[in-house]
């Protein structure tokens, strides 16, 4: 079949890692490149073959030291401290289109939260933040209300309680993705408490994604904003 | 020493159980029958040591096949369906004082806040009972918020994702208990999911009991209510 | 304020329960009724209040004896017997628009990927439900492709080792929703082995809702497709 | 609705965070500052907007290397070590009024213990605090009764098998907030052991925070305090 | 090897059993059939086994259905309702020697208590069974401390928090055996909680079984009891 | 492709399954029956799918309720009681070959050695089956030695606290397969006590199974009794 | 009471901690100090108080470092190292009587076997340790038979998945104290592999202790080694 | 018996070690050293003890800072850093036989992979290794299917969901090993959902070993391997 015959041309193996540049057209987004555990070099190979290929990289889970190491091999490469993030325009991006909230319960999820808006616009979606709005004080998050009811897709991240998914899922009719994550102590257990909370929602229609994994939130907000694209 | 020799007497010895009649005075309460695993026979014989010792009586988790067989023994025995307890007024309650509210966040959970309910006002509280206000839909919560605000002490009953305490105890300076409910399924593993919201809630203050313990809930509030009468 | 008012006079009082009819309004959905742990009762006059509010009525989780019982005092209710759902049609329903696809990885978990479809189709969307299409035959999968392709929204409902989701959701760039169930056993854990693989796919954009919640699933997946919709 | 506005203005927007200084008139109290992973900056920014406001401020979770900078631009600040808290005054406290008790099973359970006083006299109330008197030696514990029986409201603090609150239970009518510690090895799981054995007392009455939540506990400890104030 | 004999013609095969007629000699007491699961065609097979080889028998776990149909083909069998025991004398007993005390928290935990009971006394102690004295009224306890103190071993079954063994353990210098039972509900996890808690006993010297495992605790008891018995 | 094609045209499309006809060929096995949650009529449907291909029907799983109504429709299956599965004979099936040990430590673990038995001979192998021979009486093993030994692939079945593949494991050098029953009680937690100890046993070169799942374990033997056939 | 006075009398008021100077007249042995988490300063404090009282002293879990800061100001105390352990002989010990076994399963196990040994020795018994006889060779374990079958009490530390006091358990008739170590990885989780296979040892009488607690099982051993002395 | 005593010279007594040399005559294979947690000195008196007995050393789990130590007294030994093992030919190996597959999901889970296909070299088979095809680009896979179906065994190693055991378990006929790898974040509990994933496998005869095995999942591809040589 023609279309194995070029998945299989787009492959390109660097022998500890078979590079999928047949994303794009599979996908709808290039490969995204984990970055924690793997060695600069190894991250440097992969950066190169999609660069060859045209396409556009965001690295996650990048530590300082890491981008340190690889931005003097690819000076053209920009680091989201908060968001721990490497990215590298290769091809021009599309005008950003319809937008996507990204909800923050505490200040200690931030990390978490500039990860997901951070791939969203990678993706792109235009995203509008929306900090420190825990439900120990909701008329912080009311005043935001018409800016989660417009929105295409709404990402809401919360670690402690996880309350915060339903409150909003209770007040707005948008698809709603909440981000569980490890911010808290003891019985928090390193975030299950607000991922079995966003599980347990009494708002209809939230799904959910791993602990701390806002790469994963931003992708399916961006995912379902392109819905909404004149095709 | 005195209080020893008084201790030992107020033991009712019927092989099975050691029934403490001291309570009252190092507790403040009559022992209470937790009755799920005793037979009827059993709890014949604790209420009859109860009440000859000219104490009131509250029995839970009673199922109403042990309560009728009981109350062929014990006509003048109250049950209570939707609390599943029984009662038996034998001296006379002191006046009902300051109040304590109970709110509930599901129908389901109606069993649980019942029996926390009538705990609270077998303590001697007055109690307000308001019902079926989960954070999906929180304008059911606020208009009750002047009668939270007026409670010695505030029982919150839910299941699900246990978010109701931590909305409340961002709105309200009263003393908190939260119960969570096993009302759910899959990842709600039978209440351990509000169990861990509530026990990491951004809401200070709140304390927490054992899923489904609407009866510990009550007499916690029950105690703390008594912290506000005139001595 | 306006809204305040409009909400509180939305609520329908029933003691046992506060309906909450200004849902539309907000949620884009009447309030859905989660039947289990609730007598016929109860549930009839939940259905009364909706129905005197000219709003349609989605019951999941009705055994075929609650059901019996209602349909007594209810003639026109509807039961969907694999799904376990009752529906009540009250008002027309808007022309069903995009198509959301649910697939279903083996027999067992028919009735979760049926109340995922009966719910997306209750909520305007149209649905093409593909059966027994598990891992261990991936070709019985490849030739739905095109179908997959062209969805809005993809709900996945797999038991097992829930593998399933990853696999689709490295062929499609479409968002998908992930549904674990309790079919399995020994390590299964009624669910969470198909659980803890779906939130740790290797493929981003999965989203991940509670076991055997078919429901949130097929609420979500009408969400996302009504962002498709013309305004 | 005037208090809305009230509420609104009384965000002190940080960027990283949204200071809510509307919390003493809700709550009683003014936010606390949970410092784990926040830095000596966004502490310091916290504290700024506080102190302009008239608020006292109570940082908890600090560590030595925190304090040492924060107290470079706010030297006034006092450290507390043991209970690893920052206070700084601000308002006049009203007199310390009724006594709440912190009882400490074990010398490693201190910091905790002390978090919970420190906590409980900030916000108003006498603290008596019994130190390291565990089960294994309960004359130790029985020479402290009378004190713990005037107290308006108990905190006990422990680490191990968690056994200290129910033998405290059996022997006083006073409210009882356990605190499990994270003291222990093995089996202990980090503070579940405890945890476990508080929710489970069979000493009606007692409630439980999080494992090592010395805060929640000294603030339910003051709230109950407050109950019996002259209004 | 001679002995290697010995044990190969000591076993009784029965074709679904192999029945090891050598543990006398190895163990000090014979094979012990555990009844759960099994037909009453199979115990009652096993029981031939052992009593044409002239040994004792004990049977746990014990339904009253299973045994209604082994006494009629075994009527010398001797059934212990609440133990849910068989016994059956074959051999004469040693007089039984030292004693040995099993402590019962509350009357759910009787019948655990007494399957250690008979089994300590089926393996040679004499046994002294003390009843319903859990720690919320340390006093019932306090009147048996000389029979604790002159035993050889105590047995100590509690369920709930699990708190009676550290409190007992410090007390008296035997050797402990702690038994969790299942008795509870919510996070007691059917014995998970009690289990951990004497598992972490801050008394030293305490031993655990397996939950609810009477048996293996009277075994141990009556295996250091023969310790004390003059050779 | 050409297989691509024949794998197309060996689905039977029933509605609620599409069987895979073409596992003989990808698979060296026809797919096999999980009956448990299958209705009668569904189960027949499938085996008469697989007669009409000439495959063999094995059907694990099967209650003796679902074999009665099967065997009205099919006569001609034949029911094996303690292993719970249904075979169907269509194609003769190969003559036997080396042979496989299944080794069962306990009288409650037969059932999931049968199906291990069952399966690989269904599969062709021949099988011996070693009964009762627990680590508690090792000589019961050692006399059955010889017979291990010679064995191609050996399967361990074991529940309580699953010791016997390590023991088994020190001794020979044959592939060994544990598979952990679900027999024990308490801390047993339905057989996660024997997975976790053959998981980690000592033994180098033991796999596992999921709890009860004999039917995997002798499946896996089967594959590695035809590693050892003349090609 | 007189015992109350004494028991009283007997606790050293340090501040942070209060020696329970009674316990060789209730235990049977001075206070144990557990030192992870004390500051040198503490327990020179408690070792201080404990010399005055002419008690002997043992302190576990002692890192190297701790012991040179407290050796300097108490420089007759002895340090072991493998087990990780201080003693201070102040007063002499009685002549050590009969002996206990420890058992050593692998090498990693060393240090908690030691410390075991060391406890035992402390409270008197003579020790012989069996050093790295796992069940993957068994007949390292064969010839140290004879010793163990004269012990009056054995002590078998293992790692893995702790099937050696199962073995042990079926070959002899002496009270045998299980101690699961936290040397594993994976499934492993630090000991809860071992610790839930030998709760569910097969072989009745084995008794448990907490992960890595050498000196439970030591001191228990020890107590049960006393029943044997002469009185 | 004869083979007793050849066990028992078998070993050799380093004291803290017992080296079991009758290994290869019963097992097939030398012991292997688990290096984690042993001094190099431990270390080093093994390999001299099995060097002297002429067999071939593997040793796992090695660090590089272990190797620098033990290659100074031993520096014939050989050190494979990626799978972090040593080597030490002493003995002629047998020449490479039959193939073993062992594939690699993802990059980071390449050193499990490698201890695989070492210890499968070690014990004699031949070894080919294919990495990173993970399910998110099964193309990856299917080009490599050939290599997979003529393998005596498949070790198949991977982290995240841990799916790839089940597709390539749907395409082969052969015995199939699957190891979970710790890779993973959040709720992947650094292991725990690809073990469970496996263990649920729908694809029959997948057996598993603990998370990061690759040592035994090597040791069991290679005894399979073995089934296939000529006697």
């Amino acid at each position: 079949m023609n279309s194995d015959a070029q998945r299989e041309n787009a492959i390109h193996d660097l022998g500890f890692a078979q590079v999928d540049l047949d994303r794009p057209r599979r996908r709808g987004m290039p490969e995204v490149i984990f970055c924690a555990g793997k060695t600069p070099d190894q991250i440097i190979g992969i950066i190169g073959a999609m660069k060859q290929a045209g396409q556009n990289v965001l690295g996650t889970r990048m530590s300082p030291e890491q981008f340190q190491a690889i931005s003097r091999a690819i000076p053209e490469a920009a680091y989201h401290e908060t968001a721990r993030c490497l990215t590298l325009e290769v091809a021009p991006r599309p005008p950003a289109a319809g937008h996507v909230a990204v909800v923050c319960a505490g200040t200690s999820d931030l990390p978490v939260a500039e990860e997901a808006a951070l791939t969203a616009e990678w993706m792109g979606a235009r995203v509008e933040v929306i900090r420190d709005v825990g439900v120990a004080g909701l008329h912080r998050l009311f005043k935001h209300l018409d800016t989660l009811r417009r929105a295409r897709a709404v990402v809401v991240v919360a670690g402690m309680e996880g309350a915060l998914p339903s409150v909003i899922g209770g007040l707005i009719d948008r698809p709603i993705i909440a981000v569980p994550t490890s911010v808290g102590y003891g019985t928090h257990f390193a975030g299950l408490a607000p991922l079995l909370a966003m599980l347990n929602s009494c708002a209809p229609g939230i799904t959910v994604v791993n602990i701390d994994n806002g790469f994963g939130a931003g992708a399916a907000a961006a995912l379902i904003n392109r819905i909404g694209e004149p095709a």
